[in-house]
C-alpha cells in the first residue's frame, strides 16, 4: 500500500471530499456525552491491564510469552463479544537477553547496574575489559576522531529531563537509536548510555538500537557490527560521571551475553466491531500487546489494550450500532522497531482506513487532542473538541496527529489519524523498566482515558463524512 | 562493662549527681548559634557521603570493600585534623550473596525480583522447586500448623506504611527479623517475604535475618537451621499476592547461593577531638560504616558519618576547644547485628561515657530532639531546646532517648544519650535497597543535619554536669 501511494491521487480525494456535505457526526452530541461520562466508571480496561500484566507478564517480541499473551488476547476479545478474534503472524527475529554485569576494575572496583539494549551485540562469555572513554552527547561522539574510540569502551550521557509531551525522547533518544551504531563504525569495543530515562532509581531503561544490518530487527539501512551496547541505570550513569570526574583513567569489565534467533515469529491480534455500513472507510485503534523484558509491560502498552478495547467495547454495547466499522489491533512487535505496525500495512494496507489512532504512551490522563483532518472534516473536530473538554482535554487546532506508533505506519500512508496525547511527566520514569508494572497505573486516570477514547470513537465511528485523504483502494 | 553494671551503682551516681550545681553549659548560647548558622553552609558532610560512596561504594560487613572503607575512612578524618584516628578490627563470620532468580512456574510463568535476606541459607545451585504458601502476616505464619508449611515455600506479606518516625520498622521488621527461623522450625523449604519497606519500585530490601545459631553473625539465641530466605521487590510481592488470589496452586522455583565465611574480619574506626579536661565522661558520637551490599549505602549510613564528622570538625576548628573529648565512631559491621557496636562496648565499655548520639536514619531533616538525662540535667535539655527550636527542631520532652543503632548497645549499659530524630518519610523507601545511592541525598537537609549536630556537641561537649547515671568506671 505505502508503494503504491501518490501524491496526486491525495489530491483528488481532497477534493472529493471538500465537494461532500459537511456532516460532522451522525451521533447526537448528548448520546456521545453519556457514553462518555459512563465510561468513567469503566472496569474493562483495568482487568485487560492486570490480566495481561498479572497472567502473562513480560512480552518480548517473538517470543513463547509474547505467544501466550496472543492467546490471552484473542480469548478475552472474544468473551468482550468482538468479531471475529483472529491472529496474524508474521516471522521477526527475535533478540533475548542474557547475563549482564558491569564492573568498574579502577580506580575504584565496584559494579554498576545496567540493561543491554535491544539488538545489543555479546561479549565473551567471560567478558569484555577495557579503557572507558566518555562523551557527554552524542554530537561529541559523533565528532570524536576514531582514534579516541577504537578498542574502548564508549560511554554516552546527556539530558533528558521530564516534559509532558515526551517530546525529548525524540531529541535524546538518539542516544540510544544511534550511538551504538556510530561508536561501532569508529571501533568502539562497546558502548554504555546513560539510560534514557528521567528517574532515579536503578532500574536501567532498555529499547531497542539500530545497527541498520538487518542483523537486528531494526528495519532502516546503515551496516554497522553490533557491538555489546548496554544502558546504564541513572544513579549508576551519575556515579560512573562523578568517576570519571576524578580524572583519572578509568577501565571497566563488561559481560553481556544476549543471543539473536533469526527465525522467529510474532503476531498483530485483530478483532472488530461491525459498522451499519461496511463500505464506509474503517476506524482502526490500536495498542501493543509485546512489552520489553524488563518490567510486565503495564504502561507500555497493557494499559494502551485496555484502554482502546474498553472504549470500543463500550461502542459495542451501546444501543445502536456504529456506522463504520471499528477495528482493534493489538500490535505484535512493536518494540523491537514497529513490526506489527509493518506487516498490518503490508497486509491490510489496501483497506480502506478512514482513521487510525493509538495509544501507547502509558496511563496518565489524556490532556491534549490533536487531528489531521482536512478543512471540510473541521465540524468532526470541533465535535471532538466539545466531547473531550469536559474531561480536561484541550484541542490543538494547530498540532497535526501522527496515528501512534505502529499505526504511524498508516499515518505515514496518508491515513487521517486522532492523538489523544497523554500526560508523559513520568511516562520515561517508567518507560522500558523494571518498573513497568501494574502498581504504576491510576485507575482514575486510567478511567479518563476510556472515556475520552469512547467520546473519540463515538463521533468518529458515526462520522458521515470523510476526514481525510483515504489511500488508495478506499470507497470515499 | 555491661556485665559490671548494676542497679545500685546506677541509683548511687543518680544521687550524686542530683546534689552537683546546674551547670547547664559552659558554652555561652551565643557561640552556639553562631556555630549552628555556620554549619548550614557546611561542605564536610557532603564531601564524606560523595567520597565514601563514589570511591567505596558497597562495603557489606567483613568484605574486602568494608576494609577498603576503613583505610579510606583513617585517611579522611587524618586529613580533617581529628586526633589520633585508628581501626579496632574484631572478628566476625562474613556472608556474601549468590546468584538469585526467582521464577513462578505455575499456573502463571514468569521471573519476580528478589534480595537474599542477610544470613539466608542457599538452595542446591540448580535450585528448589516447591508448592508456594502464603501467609498475610507473622502471627498468621505461627499460628499455622507444621503440616501447612513443611516442605513448601513460605511466602509472609504485611501492611508496612511510611511514617515519620519510622516505627513501622519495629512491627514489620521482625517479618524479615523472625519469619524465616519461625518457617524453618516449621518444616518449610524455603522463606519470601515482602520487602520491609514502603516504594514501589523494582528493588528488594534485604537485611538481616535471625536464626539465632550462631551460623550467622545475629547475636541472639534460638537455633534455627538457615533455609534460604529473601525479600520480594514490593511490585513482585503484589504480583504473586495477586497470582495467589486467582485461587490456583502456586509453584515456584528458586535459586539462591550465598556463602557463610567464618572467619573474617571487620573493625571500627576512632578519632577525637581532645577537650580540655580528659577526666571528664567523653561524648561519643557515631554512625556506620558497613552498608549492604545492593545500594552504595548513602542513607545507611555515609550521610551519617558524614554528619557526625562535619558537626566534630566544626568543634575542632571553633576558637575554644570543648571541654569534653568528643570521640567520632565509625562503626563496622552493624548491618548483620550490631557487631561493631558489640566490639566497642567490650572495648571501651569500662571508659567514661559522658553521652552517646547516633545518627543512622538516613540524610533528611531532624525533626525531634530526645534525650534521657536526669532532672538535674534538665537545663541542658532546656538548652538544646532552645538552639535546635530555629532549625525546626521539637523537644518532646516526655520521649526517651536511645543513643542510635550501634550506640544503643552503650545506652543499654546506662549511658545517657541524645536523639536527633529524622524524618523517616522517604527512609524505608530506599533503606537496604539498590536504591539507596548518592542521588537521594538532599544537600541542604543534609546540612540542617550538621547544623542540629554542632549545636548539640556545642552544648553537650561544654556541659560540666553530669546527664545522668555515668556507668562504672567514670570519674563522674
Amino acid at each position: 500500500m505505502f508503494a503504491r501511494y501518490d501524491k496526486s491521487m491525495t489530491k483528488r480525494i481532497l477534493l472529493l471530499a471538500a465537494a461532500l456535505p459537511s456532516l460532522a457526526s451522525a451521533e447526537p452530541a448528548d448520546t456521545t456525552a453519556a457514553l462518555r461520562d459512563a465510561a468513567l466508571g469503566d472496569e474493562v480496561a483495568w482487568d485487560i491491564t492486570e490480566g495481561l500484566t498479572t497472567e502473562i507478564g513480560q512480552r518480548l517480541a517473538g517470543t513463547a510469552e509474547e505467544a501466550r499473551a496472543r492467546a490471552w488476547a484473542v480469548a478475552r476479545l472474544r468473551a468482550l463479544g468482538f468479531a471475529d478474534p483472529r491472529i496474524e503472524t508474521f516471522a521477526m527475529p527475535v533478540w533475548v537477553r542474557g547475563a549482564e554485569t558491569a564492573e568498574i576494575v579502577a580506580p575504584f572496583p565496584q559494579r554498576l547496574v545496567l540493561a543491554a539494549l535491544g539488538g545489543s551485540g555479546a561479549t565473551p562469555p567471560t567478558g569484555l575489559t577495557a579503557e572507558l572513554v566518555r562523551f557527554d552527547s552524542l554530537a561529541a561522539l559523533e565528532a570524536a576522531p576514531d582514534a579516541a574510540v577504537r578498542g574502548k569502551i564508549v560511554y554516552v550521557t546527556h539530558a533528558m529531563t521530564p516534559t509532558q509531551d515526551g517530546s525529548q525522547y525524540g531529541v535524546y533518544g538518539d542516544v540510544r537509536r544511534k550511538a551504538p551504531a556510530i561508536a561501532s563504525r569508529k571501533g568502539a569495543a562497546a558502548i554504555l548510555i546513560r539510560s534514557i530515562g528521567t528517574d532515579h532509581h536503578r532500574n536501567p531503561h532498555t529499547g531497542a538500537t539500530n545497527w541498520g544490518t538487518g542483523a537486528t530487527p531494526s528495519p532502516n539501512g546503515g551496516g554497522a557490527t553490533p557491538i555489546p551496547a548496554a544502558a546504564l541505570a541513572l544513579p549508576d550513569a551519575e556515579q560512573l560521571d562523578r568517576i570519571v570526574g576524578r580524572g583519572r583513567p578509568v577501565t571497566m569489565k563488561l559481560v553481556l551475553t544476549p543471543h539473536l534467533t533469526p527465525n522467529g515469529q510474532s503476531g498483530n491480534v485483530i478483532a472488530e466491531v461491525p459498522g451499519r455500513d461496511p463500505r464506509l472507510p474503517i476506524v482502526v485503534v490500536g495498542c501493543h500487546l509485546d512489552s520489553w523484558d524488563l518490567g510486565t509491560g503495564a504502561i507500555d502498552d497493557a494499559a494502551g489494550c485496555g484502554i482502546v478495547t474498553a472504549a470500543a467495547k463500550r461502542i459495542l454495547d451501546s444501543p445502536s450500532r456504529p456506522l463504520r466499522t471499528i477495528r482493534v489491533v493489538w500490535f505484535g512487535a512493536e518494540e523491537p522497531g514497529l513490526l506489527g505496525g509493518i506487516a498490518y500495512r503490508q497486509r491490510h494496507g489496501d483497506e480502506p482506513h478512514g482513521v487510525v489512532a493509538e495509544s501507547d504512551f502509558g496511563a496518565d490522563r489524556v490532556w491534549r487532542l490533536r487531528t489531521n483532518f482536512v478543512a471540510s472534516a473541521a465540524p468532526v473536530g470541533e465535535a471532538l473538541a466539545r466531547a473531550l473538554l469536559p474531561l480536561g482535554i484541550a484541542y490543538d487546532r494547530e498540532g497535526k496527529a501522527s496515528g501512534g506508533s505502529d499505526l504511524s505506519v498508516m499515518g505515514a500512508a496518508g491515513s487521517p489519524s486522532v492523538d489523544l496525547d497523554q500526560d508523559g511527566i513520568r511516562y520515561f520514569d517508567l518507560h522500558h523498566t523494571p518498573d513497568d508494572t501494574l502498581d504504576k497505573i491510576d485507575p482514575a486516570q486510567l478511567r479518563q482515558n476510556v472515556a475520552a477514547w469512547t467520546a473519540t470513537l463515538s463521533i468518529v465511528a458515526n462520522a458521515a463524512a470523510a476526514l481525510g485523504p483515504v489511500p488508495a483502494g478506499t470507497s470515499e
